[in-house]
């Protein structure tokens, strides 16, 4: 829709883009996220289709069953998908959630959670992704996480 | 929907279950939910209509925009969701979140979140409940909040 | 944020939009929305807060249990969320949703339903609601609806 | 939790239920579920893995801009995470959903839509499944959904 200097129309802008490497992105979370050292997450991988991140095991996020409390599911999700758009768009920190919905499928083994994020959509103005989270090395996911963001428009995200 | 001992078959078992005290809730937290030492919540009200919890203010939180994150207002809403439930039907530690559902509204102020639950409906082995999050002191909400908790049936969540 | 002409800052030119009548939004109904008369939703309110709508009992709605199926319940929850969007900014046709969440919290009656909307935000891009539906006459939801609709620029909407 | 005459104890009774194929599944529909006659749904696999289904084209479900409304959208994912249960486990008539959470993603085609169902989860009393809504023949998704199931026990569900 939007136009695009390259002559290719079924490019939106967002396309043309330059993402943040993961260093880049580690920097900017350093600087910008302080809730982020709650947490440690290590972001592994961040690529055109997505992101992926680890929630290091850690005993303040336990909770009653031997488990891995919701919240602590829920940063991990909300980060990897930052992470997933930040990693395909470039610096917009003012991208803010709009929408965070969890469904809990199984109670996660208590070590590392894997994160996986990958966008359904990447409008102008809106982001949509999911993510399935893992205890790490198994292969049933034991939450899955939609998500969607508002992006500011460029002018506006590089003030 | 309040205890019936007349034995009106149409109440089940919950009706007549005995909820926590905040103060019982809150040594139940320190001694189960390592998590809560994260975010220090406060509990502030528990009553047979819902929970009222404060998230005070802290640093550690903030994120670009100067705003507060949507992982300290998850963990907020789901805790606050959490105490509702306790509050109502006694001390069952293995209640788990199914669902989680986070409309993100408004831009909260850096200070104090102000979580109201309420529970919708109270069956025997699904909650469902709303919560609205303010900054202290407005009227419009932050963030608007559904929640679903499983419930064990009350024999196992003794054991 | 937008340009407000008349110089009250607070406002944005949202809330001096006129919104619909519910003579007006029957006849937009009629001519533009043909899925309605699956449903023969009749709008009883739109004010500014809200929107009140009503599901006629028809036998197509049904299943199993003598109960009515979870999509007419959407329908209708999507529906209303719409009407009170148009009832509160005026006709704006391509205002679209983009997310809907619904609890089903207990099992309707087979009479009419009844849909309650209210805005929890309406901002420039988009307008968030939540919607209880009851059973005709019941004090108790029979399901919970949050829903977002984007709503196009004031420009493109009356294109 | 449940027994398993075959001794592999990971197994719980669902996995050995029998389920329906699509003929049974067609006939069950006629009997049980008048609403699909709305629709005409045509369920056109059902696996182990999940339910494909077609919304044919259909006046009736347009809406303004020349699309299909977000109504039958969230139908035929609803009836398509029902299908999917239903070819797993057989015949459970009272099976009802407790939450649907949909993402309009994109703008559907005025054609047929193809929904496709995915079980992440099936226990003893939650079903879980994600769906993809697909305007024929395109490879991105206009929609997507995840709903849960609450399901009777057996003994309650053949009564």
């Amino acid at each position: 829709m939007a136009a695009d200097e390259q002559g290719t129309p079924q490019n939106t802008s967002r396309d043309t883009q330059q993402g943040m490497t993961v260093a880049a992105f580690d920097a900017f979370c350093v600087e910008h996220l302080p809730f982020v050292a709650i947490y440690n997450f290590v972001t592994e991988t961040l690529c055109t289709e997505g992101a992926r991140v680890r929630l290091p095991a850690d005993g303040r996020h336990l909770r009653p069953g031997g488990t891995i409390c919701g919240p602590a599911q829920m940063a991990l999700a909300d980060f990897t998908l930052y992470a997933a758009i930040l990693g395909r768009i470039g610096e917009v920190p003012l991208a803010v959630t709009t929408n965070l919905t969890t469904n809990f499928l199984r109670r996660p083994l208590p070590g590392d959670l894997i994160a996986e994020a990958r966008l359904m959509k990447l409008g102008r103005r809106l982001a949509v992704g999911e993510i399935f989270i893992y205890s790490d090395g198994q292969d049933a996911p034991v939450s899955h996480v939609t998500g969607t963001y508002s992006i500011p428009p460029k002018d506006e995200a590089t003030n």
